[in-house]
């Protein structure tokens, strides 16, 4: 269920059931030579359909941009301000409480967003008490994350071993390529790639990335991987929503 | 070409030939009984990228969450504070405009956001001044509002007169439903709904709104209609971002 | 009856029969060669002060400097950015609202206010919400632009024609001289003059209206076309206010 | 010379011989039974106009609402947030530095004014640094307090003695009786008035200050004596400007 | 006591007492060639403990960072933005404000601290009212400048006359040879030193004062000397303490 | 070499031929009945001590009070909000970027902290290169937990198991022990302790974690202990930020 698809008086009826929603969130920024723009925003929001449908949990509007400051020396990246993306999910989560939403799941595909996330939280916690919300102590907001799914980490392994990298790698690479069959690229790719050099500014990231992946090598992905992928992180993050939502 | 689904060297590349960009701009809010809460962010994803298509730009992610503060009192509305979306709107167009960007073409399906999106526009030409960036003195924004085209206007006036209304309109219901047939709904109307009253607090708004529509009769939208509409605002705003691409 | 000249007590007795206020706003900016950089904010005020005689309405202080930012290429012009101004409207409304006041009417002399003022109401109706203020829900703001008043706008086209302009228009200067006769001025005004552009960045627009003139011919202005706009704005303003005051 | 009825060329030419500015700055705040809710800011304002005529200086737009937010308890009473107040004074010194003028001399009404003025100052010293402003290191600010002037407090000294109190002074009082004969105002005032406490919350002060003055008698205020402190701030601060545009 | 070297239960059993608590506030900045970086945070410190000693109130943590703004022309200066020590003074206070506490007295070792703490206190005051937070309206904040202290002041005019300046001064660098005898630096001094500039920018300040001290000739600090300063400000500041904890 | 203990023209000096800095980060927060509030913040002061001494470092002022709103239903702790603590991180990096400063190491006590300290980093990196500073892409921070050292991690585990849980931990306990044996206490533990809960909301953490302990038996720890993990930690992260500032 989608809550772009669906009409207030459906929410508040689901509301009257659940108080549970999945909140897709990705990323717009580089992902290497062949990997898109929007890898992580349409990874999250295919899987977070697919937990949707699969636990019956209304699913809200993707954010598309995140944390992706890092990334910026390449053209296309976006990214907010670790301070606006505070208090952009204070305010979704903050408006939805409201109406009686108490369970956030966020399923995320951009590890960049996770510690920015978890600040979010903290500050909206203490919002939502600062408002005397009534309901303010039982919001609970948590990252699910497909890509470190054990599933997903397992498969990634035995699948490419060490090429699977760690930013750009071919299983993201191949999600995409199943859910967008006609957006696989083809670019040469260096054999030499950047890897295992900590993350600080943009400058100095294109420095130690020139290309933008970080140790992967995308080449391996198939659109049939990707399909592997979306199913196992479907099944294993509907087990956590499950898992959450029923949590006291 | 969508954003999403180009690699930075693809964006490197339409760089060199055009520094426009289109970003759709929408919002998750109550659109009456049988209205879809996400209208506003749907309909302006579907039309921009019908523009991107007709003028061969490149399409940005949607911002799904716009300014919808006086719709909070229904459930399922989400809203970012004017403050967190002028902060928004700055770090999405400085993202791009630091990769060269200089002409950004909102396509907007919400009334609501407008006042917003203009604040945030002078706030961010501002911002890149203060950065010393070199072409800041080229970007220009631009709101184009899919249901103001006059072609649009004109449709819906023949087709449903003054029971177009001004929220949860048959209109924009109509092109919900060209673009998701299996997500048209049913529900009972008032013969009588609330109509010209100014907007002022959610709580307000309840009061005058009830139901949620302002004035309009949603149960006359078809999707053939929708159909007409998007062609109608697709055609007028490829004018529009031609003429403000080509502008001087 | 102005705030500025009453004291606490006379405020108390004030509110025991009407929550009404009026608030001025205008800009400090440029106005052409010769036009006043204070002509939005010291004809906001003085019609604003008329209104408030003719309706027995308590009147605030003037907000002086106001949304400029595109006249920032010309000197003398002052501006808050929109955020700021947001925090502004958000304290005066707050403030006064915690007395008791909720009806607040801005009498607005720019229109690069007006897109910020909305913004700013939309925020401060979810703030005083947020703050449980026991008035909250009756808090209502609008805007009433003298400019716009259909009666001056008849007029200034009868005597102006399309040499009205937006900017620097001769009948705002009119109406300053008539407020200010001993700071009427002199220039030479080019036959041409800048017109018909959008407006974006301050360098952009000096760069499209060199004098800061916005296809106006403001020196048709005279003192007495001024004293007839001041006259039919004070009219058509208090007709507006009485009925915003006596809205349900 | 004020800049509200100056025009941006003579800005202009102003800026070729001094670069020195006199922003008056009040406040919108309780005054006692007798006193005007305006007093800081008429008198600030007046004064300020005193001077600029004096010293040949351009007179900015006068800051009618400052921190009062410790008078609150009282109906009338405006305030912005320190915050606020940090952000409007940067973006005003900003403006203007950015055209040329680097000397700002506050005339100050409000003694609830300073301290935030002066922490607005320091941030906006850095802030202008940031901006890599060319003439960023001449930026000077400085607040001149007409009630602190050392003749006006001898005067006060002698006229009232202790009656003079630290708030709804007699000597304020006075002024405004000068600048507005026909709003002297009339109202029965306690023998026993608070005194002596220091400030705390808004609740707290009234409770302190019942009727909202600091052990003052503003009865024994007469217009005459407002010229006489009128006349002794204007000179005093006359040779504070001339001083402060001198330094090196 | 120490907070942080209490328990929770510990500070339980302490407010059910007392509601007062003791926040040392320094800076760390420039003090000349031969003063230590942390001069006011480490004075501040010590003597706040030695107050909390000597009235068995409860210490906090230190502020190692204030207002230091000017100084930033010199290495091994930081500071925060007023701005920001708004912020954390409203979280410090508001976070034991929720636990209980009313009472917070500031012992303060920079002057460059005062003006943005106060603003801090308006700020923080109205949040708690706005927070509707039950004993808001008891909080109460004061600063207690040890260098301010009258006995502490009449000693160093005693010991060090005109030597003993405003900035770098004999009297806090006799403190910290007290406590940190081991850190006693030499350097050469010039016997000229600046004196009497106001405070602008911080190049302008590095300008005025090349060396960092404000008039002061710090070599006439001992450390015997420290510790008279040390016990005039304990015991007069401890003296105010009681007095600000008993007031009604 | 500690700042606070070093005067600027030392620290222009040490710039000379390091431009690495060590900053202590702790929390001020309930840990258990026996545990002391300033753990986090003592051990982290104490070990960045050690680390500064053993690889001649300079050692920066410790920020006491970090982010621990989870902990705000326990008396006697403070927290910042993760925006207030951005803002704060980008002001100390900033200010000694300034002067030269490019690699700082965050030695931190406190895991509540690491997600808002990413953030912060991410924001600061951008906000430097928007200053245009010529260092800007140089600058880097790090995070160096000393609880999670592998060396701390294995001590631990031998010593206590799974009674090390994972708040008022006997291992930081233990290292409290050590630098402050005089406040060691002594308070009944239940035997029954909270574990194994996400973290949410203050009040959910209360009821889930009622005592304060998440999972540990700090009645294990000894001053002796202290001292070991003290040494590991101190040994470890000097390792650590050799790497780090010998890193290209």
């Amino acid at each position: 269920m989608l809550l772009h698809l669906s009409t207030w008086p459906e929410v508040e009826a689901y509301l009257s059931h659940s108080t549970g929603i999945i909140l897709p969130i990705g990323s717009t920024e580089q992902h290497g030579p062949t990997g898109l723009i929007g890898t992580d925003a349409v990874t999250a929001e295919a899987i977070a359909r697919g937990v949707g449908d699969e636990v019956s949990a209304i699913v809200g509007p993707t954010i598309n941009v995140g944390m992706a400051l890092h990334h910026m020396a390449f053209p296309g990246t976006m990214s907010l301000r670790p301070s606006t993306m505070i208090q952009l999910v204070q305010d979704y989560v903050t408006s939805l409480a409201k109406a009686g939403f108490t369970k956030f799941f966020f399923i995320n595909g951009h590890g960049g967003n996770i510690a920015t996330l978890k600040a979010a939280f903290a500050e909206t916690y203490a919002h939502l008490a600062d408002l005397n919300l009534s309901n303010a102590h039982l919001v609970r907001c948590q990252v699910g994350n497909w890509f470190t799914c054990s599933s997903v980490y397992k498969l990634a392994k035995e699948l490419y071993g060490d090429r699977e990298g760690s930013h750009a790698t071919p299983s993201e690479v191949a999600v995409t390529q199943y859910l967008y069959p006609s957006a696989i690229k083809q670019a040469p790719l260096s054999a030499e790639v950047g890897s295992g050099h900590a993350i600080y500014s943009a400058t100095d990231f294109r420095r130690r990335y020139p290309d933008g992946r970080m140790g992967s090598d995308p080449s391996l992905a198939t659109p049939e991987h990707g399909k592997q992928f979306y199913d196992l992180a479907v099944k294993e993050l509907s087990g956590y929503y499950l898992e959450f939502l029923n949590s006291d």
